[in-house]
């Protein structure tokens, strides 16, 4: 049986909506735009797909001649039919300014990578997502649930405050806290992600054509972002700053990771936070410190944010973003914005239109959390377990793939690893063929360059699969060098 | 022991943070930001706070102190100290663009009317929410929650594609079908509330300056989102259509609520819907349509979606807005836009970058509901309940608000009622002192004319309650016309 019939289980007949095969057309078209499905997967056998939905043969072979007519998908002579590459989107021009164009999928195809087709367990060893495997989440999501519903008495309350609720922002600030000064709750904006806290940032400063300094690697979702909005990325190196260079493309925002930084896994210095402080004084424009990975430390507890380095009164606004996206799961999205008075009404102000204010049931399940030391105990395990997988990731690529150049990282979840001379998008088909995924480099620069670099994230895997991948990279990139 | 005291427990001494009063001062400052303590309030006794923080009466002497001389709090004396009336927030010029300001916080404080300062129960009769109260909600959350995580076993997947769960936009196309035509699943998009639907629009088509047609009374979050972006309202009568005035506008877009609307509870037949859609045509311009309440009929199910009037092939985009909130809860911040699909995947796009993706707590509660029609029975047993309510609302009006002027609605949430010559801003804080909330009516207009209407939603308050708080309107009304 093919392992995509299970998708159309769903697929029903509607009465009223044209003809059957039409439908049925339509809807497999549905799974490949939503990432169920994509392109290279083979579409099950038409007589398959006739017993499970119960539509005659006939019915979905004319299905099937549509999606090729449409260039949907493709019919190989002896082996089936393929959904085919994709197209560009047909654009909405009427009425649709021209920085509103749909964005590249790619962080969506990057996520697809790992959720998107189903495989059998153990069929493709996923270093592709930033998010913790089963075992190193807490232990029991639905006994967290419970007791945080339990907070309210089993009834959610009708609205949140757009800011978030009162008592999650103390909490916050005290878990931001600890050893070092700690944020004032009146300083903390919940929002639903930390995605949500660069996107009301971009929105509060970006208008199209304005260019945003970036390191190099960064963040693919940041990049996707802000060429959504029409801006433009502009990176920059620390280690040789030009700010006068830098000033002549009027950047209005400067955007860091600077602790365990995804891709690359490194840490600036105190040094380096602080010449990027200066550089954001001579230019006058605000900072945004991405800040996921910073309980994931394997050595010392990383330098301090910036925004404590920058004091209480900064000369330029210094937004720090956070999240239990990296100790919980991402899924819940809830991530929060710390800022000064002003600056922090302005993005509330921007929230609270955009989605009124963050899910109860997520708010509710972080509070849980940060109650009762819950999140620290966890962070503490999920220091030695992360530091653990990142032992196994590190001497299975020595052994493995010994051609890799890489920096080992000092925390977070990424190895960024070089293999030089190969060009890490063409061996991705390959590795997806010997079962193993990762990112290719060039989603992490704003130029698509950087063709030699993979990220591979020790995360994600199951921890006795993560020696294995790398024996099945080793075993794709050889094929790719011997060639065709 | 006074009812505010409690916001200060969660309050703490924080080293290197300055001294103690200036941090007590900042923290209650935060609680007035976050809507918990609002303009008028009574803040708890010197000597109440002392005892319950542990700071010595000297210190919480300073921190009143220092609340008056800022401006934020006003002593009376002999009665105590008092939250002051707002002052404009202070503008943040350097790098914020005009159209960034701050949004008016209407949307916040109407909120707050209801779930802000905490009361003692049946303190404040509150008509003003537009959510379930806990009678209208289904039975068990807990037990709905830990069965949406058994569908993942307990364990939830790390991400959803950005347009949600596949299953779900199946069962929300299935959900919106019934005896009509459904969307097809990839013409589905969750939302993060159906809020957030709208905001993807205004972001797609609107620029500052743009107009945009909406309905008179219309939903103030609108209002408040187009505001923030910098675009203005423009109302349009639908009785008395005139396109050429309104196309001098140059609109961008018709926003419009055509079934039990908010706040007049009324509903455009299927005339009037021919005419929206013929506006749009002639004006070549897309209609959101929000339609939250379409499942809340009391006497006969309500006239076609626009999308199933616009066709298969419509002139110009139709994109409609639906949500669980007002069958499950607005807290859990879950909705979805339906449109064909050059504009979904624009919508899709920005719905990315904004937050990645709707919560999957949010989206595995809302698909247990809707599998094995959970989700219909309990809108058929809400429709009656509301039913009842409204039959209450109306017959105390007619008992104790005769000079009421409004016409009973055949579905949704609300009694929009005009007292003529009256000012309900005026009215508001006397029914606050009187024990009884509402919206008062300038929420709802463009230019924050009709004083002379409120919003009464027979939702929110505890259905044996809503005689009373009628009787407290008008006790009420009758000191205001009585005068000073």
């Amino acid at each position: 049986m093919s392992n995509h019939l299970h998708l159309l289980l769903p697929f029903s007949i509607r009465a009223g909506q044209g003809p059957a095969y039409r439908q049925l057309a339509r809807f497999m078209e549905g799974l490949v735009q939503s990432g169920l499905l994509s392109p290279g997967d083979r579409l099950p056998a038409e007589r398959e797909v006739a017993a499970a939905t119960g539509l005659s043969r006939t019915t979905v072979t004319a299905a099937y001649a549509e999606l090729v007519a449409r260039g949907l998908a493709e019919a190989r002579v002896g082996t089936g039919t393929f959904v085919a590459p994709p197209t560009s989107p047909p654009a909405f021009s009427a009425v649709s300014p021209p920085w509103a164009e749909p964005p590249a999928v790619a962080l969506d195809q990057v996520l697809s990578l790992a959720t998107g087709p189903e495989q059998p367990p153990g069929a493709v060893i996923s270093f592709v997502v930033g998010a913790p495997a089963p075992d190193l989440a807490p232990s029991s999501l639905p006994d967290a649930m419970a007791g945080a519903l339990a907070q309210w008495g089993g009834l959610l309350p009708p609205h949140s405050p757009p800011a978030g609720l009162w008592e999650l922002r103390c909490a916050i600030a005290a878990w931001m806290g600890g050893a070092s000064p700690s944020p004032f709750p009146d300083e903390v904006l919940v929002t639903t992600g930390s995605q949500q806290g660069l996107y009301l940032v971009a929105q509060w400063l970006l208008r199209p054509g304005d260019a945003v300094l970036v390191e190099r690697p960064t963040f693919f979702g940041a990049l996707q972002l802000f060429k959504a909005l029409g801006a433009y990325p502009v990176e920059f190196d620390l280690s040789a700053l030009q700010p006068e260079q830098l000033r002549r493309h009027k950047p209005r925002l400067i955007y860091v990771n600077p602790t365990f930084r995804n891709p690359s896994g490194s840490l600036v210095d105190l040094d380096g936070r602080r010449r990027i402080l200066d550089l954001a004084r001579r230019l006058e424009i605000p900072v945004v410190e991405d800040d996921p990975y910073r309980e994931l430390w394997f050595a010392s507890p990383p330098p301090p944010r910036l925004w404590e380095l920058a004091g209480d009164q900064p000369d330029v606004p210094i937004v720090t973003l956070g999240t239990v996206s990296k100790l919980l799961s991402p899924a819940i999205r809830l991530g929060w914005v710390v800022a000064k008075g002003p600056v922090l009404r302005t993005l509330m102000g921007l929230k609270q239109v955009s989605d009124l204010h963050t899910s109860l049931l997520s708010q509710g399940l972080a509070l849980y959390y940060l109650q009762e030391v819950r999140l620290a105990a966890h962070a503490a395990a999920m220091r030695e377990r992360c530091r653990r997988r990142r032992d196994r990731l590190i001497a299975a690529l020595r052994e493995h793939l010994p051609m890799a150049e890489f920096c080992p990282p000092d925390g977070g979840f990424y190895v960024w690893a070089r293999l030089p001379g190969v060009n890490t998008l063409d061996l991705f088909p390959r590795a997806i063929n010997h079962g193993v995924s990762f990112v290719p480099g060039p989603s992490f620069h704003a130029a698509g360059d950087g063709a030699d670099w993979l990220r591979l994230s020790f995360a994600s895997p199951p921890e006795e699969l993560i020696g294995d991948g790398v024996r099945r990279l080793a075993r794709a990139l050889a094929e790719l060098r011997q060639g065709p």
